[in-house]
């Protein structure tokens, strides 16, 4: 029998998607799972949006521009305006979502054995589009009791090679919820200016921010052919199974390249992006509103964490996760204990164990992500269900003794 | 100022789409273009699928399965009862085009440096995924007066080497028409198991046949472990714009890393998925009328070529396409001059330039591939266009001779 690649066999699954088994179990044996693991809003898609996709009268679905509609870009201009981004049409490449975004990127910044370094913990798909790419990872580690904020310009310059090729930042955080500000945005800038590297940025939690205004890489023209933006509508507009996302970059190299990998796969999905001109168009009250209740909820699950005991966390300033450190030995273990073992009145909730947001692993052994995703009433029912399973879950037991 | 990847500045443009500069000046000069260059059908959409997708109500676009939605992969084993391939749900994954397919297959299949065998001339994305992949090509040669039929067993042997992972085939064939028989596909299976290897096979244009019927290598049942299908709704449903392909593979490691892969990139687009599975549920007798209409435009441009001096053609069984080999020293001038210097009464067409199909691009230096994706009228008027520009193009200028 023919075997697969080895970098097939090489490639990890999902470790977010990891524990759905368990959690089709559970629902299967007729307890409810609040899901805070992954980052799917339970807000709705804005209806006109949807209502103008509807209400569509094309009779052939053809081909599209392998860059995108015209009149997509044209609004992401007019988007980027509110961030002091003045941009150009050919610096914007429509992708199917973020995904593909995050691809294309490290095609064209990097050949096989290079270098990206990233700040840890970061969203575990850089892993994943790491290695299909051959691209190697270099983490500059951040932590929990810091609230995950930038290291000093100097823990990056510390592990700039010859084969450095960008650094890439998640602004707002996936998983931490942190935000660079004008600051440290800027500090980086300097370093990859210094080092001729490429700044790629990860903006898809841009419009979540509850303290503080966002700062875009993009409002920074001096430093246009340095940046490359990822974007997407899934979370700003509550539509993830859309597939549509961004790729912005002043590098006339990079807008040469991409444009190339663009025609390869034809072009994004068209549905996809009807749905996001009309986002664009209806959107801005829409999005005011989606801040307030993320904001709301940011409150909620805060104060809730905080009456847990042991248990070590931080109010998010960003995006819709939260990380938060447990008292238990292993993370991971709880994590699918929760879904095999345990139920409070018929329920339980999924969480995502942090060590997949690690490149060391053991740094996230005693973490895990939530998310505040659900509204008010499910997040405090969650975490009375968290609170109650810390209390009945056998501490002592590592994971190793579990499975023996 | 940072530079693109090796990788990235070495990836070819689109040879396809290479031209479109030439033929959007043409249009923006009041000319009108027959565009008989790219696979895009003027044949419309299922309008009861339009219709379905417009007629829902869900108010949250969430990701799907990253497999893709149970209930389209249910109709995809079903409709491949069709051609005696009985599928399990495990063998079927939905992707974002046949595009992220062949990708996903190549991944799968062959670790950077390995090599890929495909019968020239071959679809010309299949260059570009190669290149993005660090796969290399080892193309077997076919040609036009044999109407580019299979190569006997013995030439792909002789490119089998230690890096040899999988042979690739277009069945139906883009861009040459050809239809590979029952026998061609046994022969190449026994091939592909005594060497240990993957079968691929891309069949999105398998409904188009019409002399003989089309066997897919899926109705290979003791073969399963060493095929991969490629496939797709762009053609058979005239969706191209939505996006929706499949991954077919009943080798149980390919599934493996193939899940991994489309855990990755999260989901296929939503709304092409639910505009497939009612393309599926309605499909049959649309099918039939556009194999009909298709089968006639196969006479109709063939007819009308003959009658053209000096050119060299034949009668494809399957697909909708056809390579014609023309008088004139370098087709891909011959294109671009039809573009920018030809018109008869307002009117002109644009052509593929055969020798981006090609490995050994010289092959197809005399050769377009003419698609025959519009109405009758239309296609009889573009041929008469193209007999005049043959008429008028000054055959006896090389390429060379008409840039200095």
């Amino acid at each position: 029998m023919p075997r697969t690649s080895k970098r097939g066999t090489a490639l990890d699954h999902s470790p977010i998607r990891g524990l759905m088994p368990y959690a089709r179990s559970a629902a299967a044996a007729g307890r409810s799972v609040f899901y805070l693991n992954i980052g799917q809003p339970d807000i709705p898609t804005p209806p006109q949006a949807l209502a103008y996709l509807r209400s569509q009268s094309e009779t052939i679905i053809k081909y599209g521009p392998s860059e995108g509609l015209t009149l997509l870009r044209q609004q992401v201009i007019n988007y980027y305006r509110r961030f002091d981004a003045q941009l150009a049409m050919d610096e914007v490449y429509v992708t199917t979502g973020a995904s593909e975004a995050i691809h294309l990127a490290l095609f064209a910044c990097c050949d096989p054995g290079d270098e990206l370094i990233i700040p840890e913990p970061f969203y575990a798909n850089y892993l994943g589009f790491s290695h299909i790419s051959s691209v190697n990872i270099v983490p500059v580690t951040t932590c929990l009791e810091e609230q995950f904020g930038l290291p000093a310009p100097e823990a990056f310059e510390a592990c700039i090679t010859a084969r450095s090729r960008a650094i890439l930042l998640c602004n707002p955080g996936n998983p931490t919820g942190q935000l660079y500000n004008r600051k440290d945005l800027l500090t980086l800038l300097e370093v990859v200016k210094k080092h001729d590297l490429f700044l790629i940025v990860d903006e898809v939690y841009k419009e979540f921010c509850y303290d503080e205004d966002f700062t875009s890489v993009l409002s920074f023209a001096e430093y246009r052919e340095h940046v490359i933006v990822l974007d997407s509508i899934s979370k700003v507009f509550s539509s993830c199974g859309a597939r549509v996302g961004f790729l912005i970059s002043g590098n006339e190299e990079i807008q040469e390249t991409v444009c190339k990998q663009a025609q390869l796969r034809l072009c994004p999905p068209h549905f996809g992006q009807q749905l996001a001109i009309a986002c664009f168009e209806h959107g801005r009250g829409y999005i005011d509103e989606a801040i307030e209740e993320y904001r709301h909820r940011r409150e909620v699950l805060y104060r809730a964490l905080q009456q847990i005991e042991g248990l070590g966390c931080y109010r998010p300033a960003a995006a819709f996760y939260n990380m938060v450190s447990l008292p238990v030995a292993d993370a991971t273990d709880f994590c699918r204990w929760l879904l095999t073992d345990f139920e409070h009145h018929g329920k339980t909730l999924m969480l995502a164990p942090a060590e997949g947001f690690y490149f060391n692993r053991e740094l996230g052994k005693q973490q895990v992500r939530v998310a505040y995703i659900l509204k008010e009433q499910d997040l405090l029912a969650a975490v009375d269900c968290l609170k109650l399973a810390l209390e009945r879950y056998p501490v002592a037991l590592t994971s190793a003794q579990r499975s023996s």
